[in-house]
């Protein structure tokens, strides 16, 4: 079963807000088998959501628009809606009530607009809205189905998970569409294409289709094989990534989107560790990733950020002598910071960062991009030297990576 | 003049890939006076990639597509749009070249699959790409334009800012379009609306379309003019955004996408001052924004992280019994944390955030979302508790930007 999605609002056209909306949609409604075989960004006029919906519902069954619900000026999709189902906007009291309740929560006073944001279109199926203002709205018309939700992320999340999920899944029928993702760490796309060739070459037999999707220091090799029976698709699947865990074991930490600070931290957790940073170039961005993981306070305690040398001096005893002779992107400096958290954290492992994230910094010797990253523990200290690219925030991410999986390799060789 | 984007990948459909490409793509063209009338993501076959060419290029005179380049079996686009142009594929040796240099450069060994990335369609004008193997590819016919560029951004962004753009501007004549943007931080968006009601009405007759964009913590205020005369449009807006700047001065922090973390890297900048952070619930995030600033080590030494309470004692000297009496997540703790940073790195402010993230660990008492944030400075130490909302990596970024637009207020107040 298939359905498309419409965002509405020039901010997404001016390129000032990416659409982080439709991946979350996308992946929610293609765990229930309806796949999303197009997204349309348009404009807020009611022509532009007219003429895409008109387009839209000739070729699937499902629409789900976002955005434009707002109370302000410049939020016209519930108008658009009326004209376009023929309707008009009546109040509807328990939303009045909800959206009161919300502004007495906050102690802040009700106006106007916020009201008004209870007149809603009838002939529709409200979904309640309780952590905003603008209500879900969903239309049935001769079998085939509009949902209309705010923009606000959040507030569609709410929407999705109260509501429309399960309308859905109570509305359609739905073939199966299985999805498996290996995600691996350590190596870039094309090395590990190479690598794993024949497996890939075997996976047309099994009608599996594969897809690589790099990101910052991260390579996902996503599976998918659409089928009627699931039992026996998700076992050619499963089979298929069991052979796969065999061929390069060690570039695989995980599946699904596992982000791989959760991997490590699973890790530490399992094998009850504790960790510390000492971060010069990755600035708190591996500290961040860490403790971006609920429940992560049971295994990561603190860290010294230590930008400045005199920080990495006073605070974690860096050598001036080494600072002189070897610079603070260094093998000697980066395994003193490593070395020095851990025993100040007294945590089993410190990971240490000492880099040139760049624009500016670099020399011939050491370029912008290149990272020094060490990883200090009862087995010692290992460190290694990275060379990524020019641009400061992909090095700072691709350090905090490279660092987090030196971590990840030292807790399985060593517990 | 009028363009859309067609991203071409199921990882976007299928929601394992958020499209940050449209954006940047439109906000680069929008600057020069092209507006994206559509923004649409397709799956990566033959079929779709031709039907959504020909219904973008009946409406529009440029499209750009993204997507499918890669050196992989599911990377497809240039097979699409041999058949679309009805061309095929030569060798172009200029480009062997620079794919050899490429893995020389990183001294890898060159595959089949790499060099089989210097084969692109005949009688298309290729743009070269030297930071990675996917060549852009420009293709003119009857006076309407497809460009096709690598769906890896950083790749991307180097075709348009080495070629693309500069043949966009050379092949187009185009109208004006102004955007200015006025970045606020500290009020919500109907909070803000209300406060600026008649300013709002008054932009009508301007022909000043507004809209606002709320993101967790900031909401711009977004104005655009279309106009034949640029000179008089940028004063009318220029005119309004004054006008503006009177009725609400302490929550405009500056303009055009600014960033927060920059806006205070400016001011400390300006001033001469330097910052660091004592964090607990914000974990690094709040450094990771400071440093995320190129330059920001003139202003940012360094930053003691103390999720752990035995860290915020050891290394900060948090009072045990102000701990035990008050709890970690308390105004007379995170007071303490900021003055101890502040004294311990020898800077002119520091700041201290302690908190309830989530979504474990709230009480009655002190809910999830609950954060205290301090600042000390030679003026003294001033501290504040917000209430943010359930969402974990929401409560961090949120912390973050608080405890930024804090430090931006006491810099205004005491410098």
């Amino acid at each position: 079963m298939k359905a498309e999605i419409i965002t509405i609002g020039d901010e997404i056209l001016i390129g000032q807000t990416v659409d982080t909306n439709s991946a979350y949609m996308s992946k929610e409604l293609n765990a229930l088998g309806v796949s999303i075989s197009r997204i349309t960004s348009i404009s807020d006029t009611k022509e532009e959501i007219i003429q895409a919906l008109n387009e839209a519902q000739s070729r699937v069954e499902l629409v789900i628009l976002t955005g434009g619900l707002g109370p302000t000026n410049d939020d016209i999709t519930k108008f658009a809606l009326c004209e376009y189902f023929n309707t008009e906007l009546i109040v509807y009291p328990d939303i009045e009530k909800y959206v009161r309740e919300i502004f007495e929560k906050r102690g802040r006073p009700i106006l106007e607009v916020n009201l008004k944001q209870a007149e809603l279109p009838k002939d529709c199926f409200i979904i309640p809205n309780k952590i905003g203002t603008a209500s879900g709205m969903w239309f049935e018309r001769f079998g085939k189905v509009v949902v209309s939700m705010p923009g606000v992320p959040y507030e569609m999340k709410y929407l999705m998970q109260n509501g429309v999920l399960s309308k859905i899944q109570e509305t359609f029928e739905r073939p199966t569409v299985l999805h498996k993702t290996v995600m691996t760490t350590g190596a870039g796309e094309s090395f590990l294409a190479d690598k794993i060739k024949d497996w890939e070459d075997s996976l047309v037999n099994e009608e599996i289709h594969i897809a690589y999707l790099p990101s910052s220091g991260i390579v996902k090799i996503r599976l998918s094989k659409v089928s009627e029976n699931r039992a026996e698709a998700q076992e050619k699947i499963d089979r298929k990534v069991m052979e796969l865990l065999q061929i390069i074991p060690n570039y695989i930490y995980g599946f699904d989107d596992l982000p791989l600070e959760q991997a490590v931290g699973d890790l530490l957790l399992e094998n009850k560790l504790t960790v510390s940073t000492a971060e010069s170039c990755t600035g708190g961005h591996t500290a961040h990733l860490i403790t971006s993981i609920p429940g992560s306070s049971s295994y990561y305690l603190g860290s010294v950020l230590s930008y400045a040398n005199e920080v990495k001096r006073q605070e974690l005893g860096v050598q001036q002598v080494d600072l002189d002779n070897y610079g603070a992107v260094s093998q000697q400096v980066v395994e003193q910071m490593a070395s020095a958290v851990r025993l100040k954290m007294n945590t089993d492992f410190g990971i240490a960062t000492s880099g040139v994230a760049g624009p500016d910094g670099g020399s011939e010797e050491k370029p912008v991009g290149m990272v020094w990253i060490a990883v200090d523990s009862k087995a010692g200290v290992v460190a290694k030297c990275f060379h990524f690219e020019n641009d400061r925030g992909r090095n700072i991410q691709r350090a905090s990576i490279a660092a987090l999986n030196m971590l990840r390799l030292e807790i399985n060789k060593n517990y």
